[in-house]
């Protein structure tokens, strides 16, 4: 998706980056994870031009990352959500979201959290539940915005 | 560092790719993980223009990731190394190359291999030790070429 910028590099992390490295692609992602699923939501989060959303969807959707479903109940609707492909990049996502939390987190703290599904403690950044001590499995991680978390 | 392109996004991960996201950013901060430490040996594993690498480990130096050190014996030559703050984007990196060898890797397998330091286990995509079973720390696993792996 870079146009092979990164094609002279023998590199597993190279190859990943032609495919999801372009501006706009890991918050798409990101968003899909969030739940978003329409167009026009994603536009609004993310405040991009129509054209390059078109345009970083499509090829999201060409790698097999994202899949298009007809809305049921209106045919002319369309949702965008992850393929397995595109879950499996959720580690990758969620130490960015851990180091931005670490190292860029505003006064408030982070302005997510992440939770260990069921149990509710907040997973670390060595995917550890604070409360029942567990190693989490990623797909047992769900984000909530600050605020939105059970204080128990 | 993306002009603040991500500037409305109250997101941890916007404001890691702010900082890691431009072109090239990650794969110095790869480099600098392998053990290049020099401006020409980066350049040449990158092949990359001179006044694009610049720009980037000058804009990681500005935001601690990196740091400049004169090389000993040698007081015109500067050496670049990662900082804390650098070293803790490793889960980042890690899962990248493990997202691109479960995908997109060649037909010979995983340009690298990524070991538990001391025991030599392959460390697999849950960061587990396929030999002794433990989950392994980030900063106990080093990566070698295919190929230079023992293979006990």
């Amino acid at each position: 998706m870079l146009g092979r910028t990164y094609d002279t590099q023998d590199c597993s992390i190279a190859r990943s980056l032609e495919v999801i490295g372009e501006r706009w692609t890991l918050l798409i992602l990101r968003d899909l994870t969030f739940g978003l699923h329409g167009f026009d939501e994603i536009r609004t989060s993310l405040d991009v031009a129509t054209n390059v959303l078109a345009d970083r969807l499509g090829k999201l959707c060409d790698e097999g990352l994202v899949e298009r479903a007809r809305v049921q109940g209106d045919a002319r609707r369309v949702a965008y959500g992850l393929t397995p492909k595109g879950l499996a990049l959720q580690p990758v996502l969620f130490h960015l979201a851990k180091w931005g939390d670490r190292f860029y987190a505003s006064p408030l703290g982070p302005p997510r959290l992440a939770l260990h599904r069921g149990c509710d403690g907040e997973v670390d950044e060595r995917v550890t539940c604070g409360r029942c001590g567990a190693q989490v499995a990623f797909e047992d991680i769900h984000t909530v915005p600050r605020g939105a978390a059970d204080p128990r």
